[in-house]
């Protein structure tokens, strides 16, 4: 849990999940980051609109999964509808298989290659102001072909993390440097 | 100014400098993000320790430079060491040019490929809880040989932006990638 932090730090574009009286939704957010290291914490901006964010604020808890290359249409297709609009569940309208952990009600997002389990802390008025949620982290997992012992060891293209810039367009992780 | 978020958006760790009373300073800081697009804000986490936030809570504005690997030991340095322990200004101690700006009083740091001028928003509790400091971005510019009409077009690996992990271990800004 201490390097949870290392899993966002280097500034993914992020799939959040969330889940309330039987409803769940994903989206994609790209305006995240640590907010504290022990125990962690982050922020994340989630705007009014979101689905998402009527689960999160019902539920005090999210997932923030963070999605390879591998899953770019996926991430494309939940950041560019909103599961207030769909007649079906997002998670499947995006091709996304979700999974339930004992940490949060949340479900997190299969195929990721890190995931946080957030609660809420209670910000309400970041929230009406800035859109800015604000959550300790209470459980965190990564993929272990990924990441481990607190390092990012990516070796397949499709491992990379996503970076968005703007109109579906990322960056993707590139080659380490050691400064 | 409407796509200085783009400067941002894909996750980068930044140089945050600040100036106040003829002193200034620079850090490093990868706990940053976009905060809004139109007027766009900033939120950074900036410790209790550091110097520059003596200098932003006392000037009220700071900047934040995007350093292009070609900056890697100049980042390094200014993050491993604090201005309040130095007998010189730290821009000199780190290798770093600063530059002047009308937009704010903080200096800009030179060499980097963006600069987000901004001004701090009155929210103290924020700060005092969480080191998390929220902004407003008054002007905005990039190095037109890799950012140009609100896109990336980084061409050569010496401007490719910084990814901190942990330890000086950095991902560096990799291939683009169209969702």
């Amino acid at each position: 849990m201490s390097k949870a932090y290392r899993l966002l730090n280097h500034g993914p574009t992020v799939l959040v999940s969330a889940a309330h009286g039987g409803r769940r939704n994903v989206m994609a957010a790209a305006w995240n980051m640590p907010l504290d290291f022990n125990p962690p914490k982050v922020a994340v901006v989630i705007d009014k609109q979101a689905y998402t964010r009527t689960l999160i604020e019902a539920s005090g808890e999210f997932v923030l999964s963070v999605p390879p290359v591998a899953l770019l249409q996926q991430v494309m297709a939940a950041g560019s509808q909103s599961g207030r609009d769909l007649d079906q569940d997002k998670f499947e309208a995006c091709g996304l298989q979700a999974a339930s952990v004992s940490a949060v009600g949340a479900p997190l997002v299969e195929g990721c290659v890190a995931w946080l389990a957030c609660k809420v802390l209670p910000e309400p008025e970041m929230a009406a102001r800035y859109d800015l949620f604000l959550a300790e982290v209470v459980a965190a997992w990564a993929d272990s072909s990924a990441f481990s012992d607190g390092r990012w060891h990516i070796e397949r293209d499709e491992q990379r993390s996503l970076h968005h810039v703007a109109g579906g367009a990322f960056f993707t992780t590139g080659a380490m440097v050691q400064g």
